[in-house]
């Protein structure tokens, strides 16, 4: 068991996720930047899992720690291209994932992320999810999948920063996370 | 450094493959199954090197050992979908990876097996591949993309398994992996 004065470690590369999880949670949080084989598996949570352990068993299990891992999902495509988004982006592209789902009846899709916490062998997974549809490209702004992904009647790629941001899946996971984090210490 | 009559592991789940490595070995082949994770990797050939040295490191290191992996590889389309072939397979299925092909001038694609050889830490992979065209389904026979995939005329899925088994990627990578470990006994 850890108490709340026990710092957490954030295994990622990036800086601005660590901002935002050190935003929402009453924790000092310390970045580690550990590149974490990340295993093939039918699910974001299975592969945040995954990762959280190989990060422990490496890191040394003093101290509890998380990974973050993020992926599109589309319902007609069996969650394709969920756990291999990045390297579908690389490949593909989004205009070919477009392409796909244009045959499609339902055009649903999820951006899902999910947050992978362990301490003492137990790891305990957290999912943020915004729901949208797959559109064909538009909008400049943002990265990745934003401009076939509307909400709202607009791609995320035709939203500021701040806009995107109040539909955070991200936002969504570190919120479940920071809510049960601070049950435990009660 | 091994002789050559210390057994060599193959870790696979598959009894056909490992018959088909003991008719073109001249050295005892022992078949484990261990489910060692595969990783995400752009290449099949980085998958199955970090496979193998998983495998290694989870039996103990005092017999060498082999895996083997094997994938479709698109032109066109970036070589997906590569290290994940079962994957797409099994949430895209074949007849959209033709319908993504078919928007394609160039329609052609290989059929990649990669043996990983490891001993005394050092991994060494052998490719084997099978160059054809991506074309709409056709045929009963075989299983996965083989209705897509056409050789000479004649998809792999119009193929008895004798005739099939004549092109093999796998066959192809067995037969150089077996004629640098003759080299090596020499």
């Amino acid at each position: 068991m850890t108490d709340s004065t026990t710092p957490i470690r954030f295994v990622t590369g990036n800086p601005h996720k660590v901002d935002e999880v050190r935003a929402a949670l009453d924790r000092p949080i310390e970045q580690v930047t550990f590149d974490y084989p990340e295993i093939q598996a039918d699910t974001i949570e299975a592969v945040a899992e995954a990762g959280a352990r190989e990060a422990y068993n490496h890191l040394g299990g003093d101290h509890p720690l998380i990974v973050e891992d993020s992926g599109l999902r589309i319902d007609a495509l069996g969650g394709f291209p969920g756990p291999y988004s990045s390297y579908i982006e690389g490949t593909l592209g989004i205009e070919r994932v477009w392409h796909l789902t244009e045959r499609e009846d339902d055009r649903t899709a999820s951006f899902v992320s999910v947050i992978a916490y362990i301490a003492d062998d137990d790891v305990i997974t957290f999912t943020g999810r915004v729901t949208g549809t797959i559109v064909a490209p538009r909008g400049r702004a943002g990265f990745g999948y934003d401009p076939i992904f509307e909400v709202d009647g607009r791609t995320l790629a035709e939203r500021t920063t701040a806009e995107k941001n109040e539909l955070s899946h991200r936002g969504q996971a570190i919120a479940s996370f920071a809510t049960w984090l601070d049950d435990q210490s009660r």
